[in-house]
């Protein structure tokens, strides 16, 4: 049996592996349009920035090694450029000589990848705008990040996804004045607005500046100066500019062939990753692929599917049928400077999109024991099901642990678990690792009672309309004196809720009231005592001052 | 209604609050035998150590403020003597004034904890041995190992379990010359040979002497020298002794008040921690249980499972047979110096007592992505069912992402997963944080491979044996011969896979063939290579040789 390979990167390789160890008599031929074959494509940015020092350990695997010991005919700079379907042939093009010959095959796989989105706006080919997508790109970016590094050389990173944001630490840390253009309200899309929130106040406090609800307009060049200019008349100055607004499949290729590509300009694939010739599979980024959660099918973009995607792939390329594919709940994480950033499942744009009815909570717990050195807090949104307490999304953000948390909760949402089983989870528990509560176990309990009706949560962008609404209600601090005294909500009263019993009788119970403290906890403790002391609507605000001082429009210092 | 509660520590503590959250008109009072309540027991061994540099901070709660909040009668230095079921009452004695007094109850918890078991030899009651329990514990522990610190000091700890490989760490970083004793075959009998190999290497490297499968016979003291003496006649100095062979529940008020006790010794209790009488609960250390996966009743004393049972028995107080338990997998972890060690379910010696049948990997990826700086391999082990895949047992150990591992595991233990679970699971992917595959993921593809007869294991043990037993077989090195050159196994040839299908014809195939590289993927590969090419019975190394080199009796460096 004879199988051609199209891609040689995490899908491709992996897939030309796997496929010789369950079957060595395969004949297996790999074309890759690049140099080089089982790259590290997530380790790019940080060789950029010189955190990975040499370039050759970039490089999992050469062509060579690799096809000695996989005894696969690896054939890189070779572009296919046609499937002629009804032959089972591919047209290759030897981008050295220049060449054309034709390939046959019997099993086919496409693993081509994606391709970075360049926004068709004017000067966007001038010669200092990068996109990174592979070694050739991240040559080109150091050789002109070095090149055109002076003192104040600004570089300005348009789109604030994850790789944005590596980009954007990587530049500063060789010495760029950074800016992240975004269009959206906040960067990281995949993360809610509280904890895009962190990030972004993070990321200032390094010296990054950012720009969100502001979007590209026009590149232009003058007298050797670059310029970007916003659609709010802002012209940022730069040296260099990385373009990170996103990818798209390349299923051109494919599209040509004649085969079926969905709605998200994906290729279209079967639980088995069959394309629609059941003599043609694809995986990686370049195919769609319903979501678990949503039923929906979309291209998710990430290294951890490509390889699980290859494993499966190559079984059913052999015992055809053999092996579903069961979709990704798309977990991602990035490191931005201190912090880890990261989610999985469905954020709250996601969900409305989907209109799947959710309810959320945050919470910040620390990472490990308080009283153990060297730890931080971390702060983690839940989102669930309001109906029977599905878990649909989390996200998490912090200096430590952060990976963990979102792992669980990755393996659960897999499992169509509850927030209930996040409180029946059991973590490995010592003081130097966690507390005795983990964090997820801690945001199930608070979602658990929301779902119990034992806290009714009210989120910061809510209060805040309350507050606009000009609706009557009353807003109570329920935190120690010294910290009220150091910033509150506008309209708080300070009740601190040790004390919050004695004085029951002086605050109206007819009233809807809204009470807070930090991080939410003591805000609960007097919402139980309020609730079972006649109050009739009584809402906890839903993490607290914590999260309230980054997204709240009513921040005050009370006299 | 009056709640009455015995003990103030994790479980009791953690359910007089959440009492009085879901019931504020509940009249609680909680007896606690010591002086504090809610204390940060887990930290005791890193106060002694000095890592924990405040005393206070071992304090989560005062019982003044804990009372305040919850509005708890806390009564401290309160030892309950009897229980009456009779008349719904308890004989409290005050060990501060001697005085014993009855308080009556409605309903009643018992959450006494356990107690350290001390060997019945001769010279335990000897002045400088010690327990470490509690606080008091701990602050005489803490005097006593500041006032016999000499240089060359001895600490000689008894017991080589998770508290006792802390407290053995703890010492030497105060400066004591630090011996570990265990009866057992190896130290932390959660883990299985090859993975408590690794921390014992790691103690040796650090100074610390590890002396196993050598039980206590005496304390002797000798012109003001203690000496511990062993079964095979040696005698350890020690001017300091931690006696940490295991604790015992606390059943006896209960087992004295005619409540039911199980044969573990622990108080049984229903799935709602009811215990066999309606009016009395039981949680945390003094309790049995159920094993998820053996379905035998056993004692687990861990701190997470105790605030779990906490939280529910309070809801089940309130509102009876409302919230079922469903036990604990038994997920713990130890900081071991640099290293972390970690399980979750069951090791081989607890599934071969158990008489469930089960099969074994062991592999030892990179905790991140090889090629972002910081990184360091991580040892991981998954035992698993032979006949559905089903995960049994996982224990890593490592310097980083070790908890990680474990806490998806246990998840999915109690989630009856499998290993194809671990191959489908998703994590947050990120070069500083991970590799593409995860570690987990990783053992489930190796058990899968298993599973699939595409490899058959075996384990360095297994090939001990059949070295011992004279059986003719061929053993083939399949690394490059500078890591042969290095050091092999008796009997073995090299063979470099990369270029094994040249020499097919030279090897013969009609023999047990064994083969092994550094950690099994090369082995596995060859493997792969061989029973594809005609050999009969082709066996791959588990763990290859980083583990063989750790347990293996027959290393040699070849000529």
């Amino acid at each position: 049996m004879k199988y051609v390979i199209i891609g040689g990167v995490a899908g491709g390789a992996s897939a030309a592996a796997r496929l010789k160890r369950i079957n060595e008599d395969a004949e297996i031929v790999l074309f890759e349009k690049g140099e080089h074959i089982s790259y590290a494509n997530c380790g790019l940015p940080y060789y950029i920035g010189d955190t990975i020092g040499e370039r050759k350990s970039l490089f999992v695997q050469t062509p060579v090694s690799f096809g000695n010991r996989y005894d696969v005919d690896v054939r890189t700079l070779s572009e296919v450029t046609a499937i002629h379907r009804d032959r089972k042939c591919v047209t290759v093009k030897n981008l050295h000589s220049g060449k054309e010959y034709e390939e046959k095959y019997d099993i086919l796989l496409l693993s081509p990848g994606a391709e970075p989105i360049i926004p068709p706006v004017p000067g966007h080919d001038l010669p200092r705008i990068f996109t990174l997508r592979n070694v050739a790109d991240c040559d080109r970016i150091k050789a002109n990040a070095v090149e055109n590094l002076k003192p104040d050389a600004a570089a300005v990173v348009i789109g604030g996804g994850f790789i944005g944001l590596e980009m954007a630490e990587n530049l500063q840390k060789i010495g760029y004045k950074v800016t992240i253009v975004e269009k959206a309200p906040h960067v990281l899309m995949p993360l809610d607005t509280p904890m895009a929130a962190i990030v972004q106040q993070h990321l200032k406090d390094k010296g990054v500046q950012v720009v969100t609800g502001n979007g590209l307009v026009a590149f232009e060049e003058k007298d050797g100066q670059m310029f970007v200019h916003l659609e709010d008349g802002t012209q940022l100055p730069a040296a260099i500019v990385i373009l990170s607004i996103g990818v798209r499949p390349n299923s051109k290729l494919a599209r040509e062939a004649g085969l079926a590509v969905g709605e998200s300009g994906g290729i279209t694939v079967n639980e088995y990753l069959q394309t629609s010739d059941e003599s043609i599979y694809a995986v990686g980024d370049a195919i769609e692929f319903p979501h678990p959660v949503t039923g929906k099918p979309y291209c998710n973009f990430l290294a951890g599917p490509a390889n699980l995607q290859a494993r499966i792939v190559a079984m059913n390329m052999v015992y055809p049928e053999s092996t579903p594919y069961s979709g990704s709940v798309t977990t991602a994480i990035a490191k931005v400077f201190d912090l880890a950033a990261a989610s999985t499942g469905l954020s709250e744009v996601a969900l409305q999109k989907a209109g799947i009815p959710f309810q959320t909570v945050i919470v910040h717990p620390a990472a490990h024991a308080n009283y153990y050195p060297g730890g931080a807090p971390l702060s983690l949104k839940l989102n669930f099901s309001p109906e029977d307490g599905k878990v649909l999304g989390a996200q998490a953000v912090g200096k430590m642990n952060v990976d963990k948390q979102i792992d669980a909760v990755s393996l659960l949402i897999k499992h169509e678990g509850t927030i209930y089983d996040l409180i029946y989870s059991e973590h490995a528990y010592a003081p130097p690792y966690a507390s005795a509560k983990s964090p997820v176990m801690f945001a199930g309990m608070v979602a658990e009672n929301v779902m119990a009706h034992l806290m009714n949560p009210i989120q910061a962008a809510e209060l805040d309309q309350l507050i606009k609404s000009g609706e009557e209600f009353q807003l109570l601090d329920v935190r120690e004196i010294k910290e009220y005294r150091n910033g509150t909500i506008q309209g708080a009263e300070n009740y601190p809720v040790d004390e919050l019993r004695e004085f029951l009788e002086d605050i109206p119970c007819d009233k809807k009231t809204v009470v807070f403290c930090e991080v939410g906890l003591r805000g609960y403790v007097a919402s139980r005592i309020l609730m079972q002391s006649g109050f009739d609507q009584v809402y906890n605000l839903i993490g607290g001052m914590r999260t309230y001082r980054l997204i709240g429009e009513y921040n005050v210092k009370p006299q």
